[in-house]
């Protein structure tokens, strides 16, 4: 009998518990969140067995999936006590462990490159992690044996496992996911106050997806992340003002900045396959 | 025996001749286009019957599918010698009317809301318009038969016709369609150059999609519709030096952010559906 203590019955905890279950790693899953609204959906719906309000009892592992700026006080409530790994799902790595000084060796820092514009418990699915990475950034306090248990757990769901340090998981990241989700809301936030939107094509509704996200877990993504972000904010925004420039000479400059972007897409599509 | 005239065998042009023919719109098409290779592939293809290598012969429409910057000198030269309607696909519409001053009374300006990061004869697709919105910009000289028998042709392949004013047309696709554009080919300019890119999720994907896109297309339409894209582009980079400040400050003020796009998001997606 394997069981599982989830704190947080989101997304992404709820996928890993549903998904876990269904490949038999854990035949027992214990929930712990404060909306008890996701709490009882995921006890309807069966990802959980049973609530509970603080963490207690023996559990052979810790899946900690809450949003960023509170990962660090949850596993330090937990990791002492107990034996098993505790692993998070966040999407910044850097602040997680800077907060967590001493770095508990059973604590498995985890990202899964997974996720939906749906939220909560009801839009998990046992396939979310099939065949999408999932970065572990360990540190040098971290027990290996906790690494390799988690690491089959997330195997065991589909995922690619990759290992990488904090920093060069979160250099990337800035990049590739939080600064995509800074510009969507930027941009929708500012093209819907200024008017109606209609006879919208589906460049436009891809472009935005990102932005139907969880305010929660953006608002300490972002913040936890800044110091790297911004850099790259400021990137994109010289470039934003060197293509409005080409955009208004037209001509040659244009082309060429957009004939490079292009050039880019392709060799990322290149990449990508 | 109904013919069209195909002037640009590109993705749009041979979806629509594919799609009109399919439907009994026109039983022959014959083709027009400088890039050679395109249009062997879309003989190849029986999307047109014959190629010509200027306008010449009697057809019962025109469709000009060229980019922005050349539809309206292609319009010139066939819209005086032909009976029949002309119509064009470009995504801006002032700049053409301008540039076609006086306006042949049989020229009816359209615009089709749909597209694919995929090009050319190859990518042409019978079901491209199908519920997508078809807008027409007709204008006080242009002849009310022209319009009906255009918006009847795109009725035929599935599109939902529209009219609109040119000015509120660009104005609205300033902010929908070309500012997205302009933003994902910097995005993706920058990103790239920076750094090899991995592990990347789906968000990131959906995000620079539409940078995956024709360079003399694009090179057209930004630089016509430039000075509406502008004021649009200023104000996107006020609100992301809003959102940056916000993003390192954190708490209350970026989380107010974060809302309110994540409210806009869902506004959007409800009128959207």
């Amino acid at each position: 009998m394997k069981s599982l203590l989830l704190i947080g019955t989101g997304l992404i905890g709820c996928s890993f518990a549903k998904a876990a279950r269904a490949k038999g790693v854990f035949d027992r899953v214990v929930g712990i969140d404060h909306d008890r609204a996701a709490l009882g959906h995921a006890r309807d719906l069966g990802i959980i067995d049973a609530v509970a309000n603080a963490p207690c009892g023996d559990h052979d592992a810790v899946c900690v999936a809450v949003p960023v700026g509170a990962i660090a006080a949850k596993v330090r409530e937990v990791a002492s006590r107990c034996t098993g790994p505790v692993f998070d799902v966040g999407s910044v790595k850097g602040s997680v462990i800077d907060a967590l000084d001493p770095v508990p060796p059973n604590f498995v820092p985890c990202h899964p490159i997974a996720g939906s514009e749906h939220q909560g418990p009801l839009a998990a699915r046992t396939d979310l992690f099939e065949g999408h990475a999932l970065i572990m950034t360990p540190v040098a306090e971290t027990d290996r044996a906790a690494v390799d248990a988690v690491g089959a757990y997330w195997k065991a769901v589909g995922a690619r496992v990759v290992e990488r340090t904090p920093a060069s998981h979160d250099e990337c990241f800035a990049l590739v996911s939080h600064l995509p989700h800074l510009v969507a809301f930027a941009f929708i936030d500012t093209a819907i106050r200024a008017r109606p939107l209609d006879q919208v094509g589906n460049g436009f509704r891809d472009f935005v997806r990102i932005a139907g996200a969880d305010v929660d877990v953006w608002t300490d993504i972002l913040h936890a992340n800044a110091t790297r972000i911004r850099p790259r904010l400021d990137e994109l925004m010289r470039a934003l003002e060197r293509f409005g420039k080409a955009m208004e000479q037209g001509g040659e400059s244009l082309e060429q900045c957009i004939e490079s972007a292009v050039c880019a897409k392709r060799a990322f599509d290149e990449a990508d396959h």
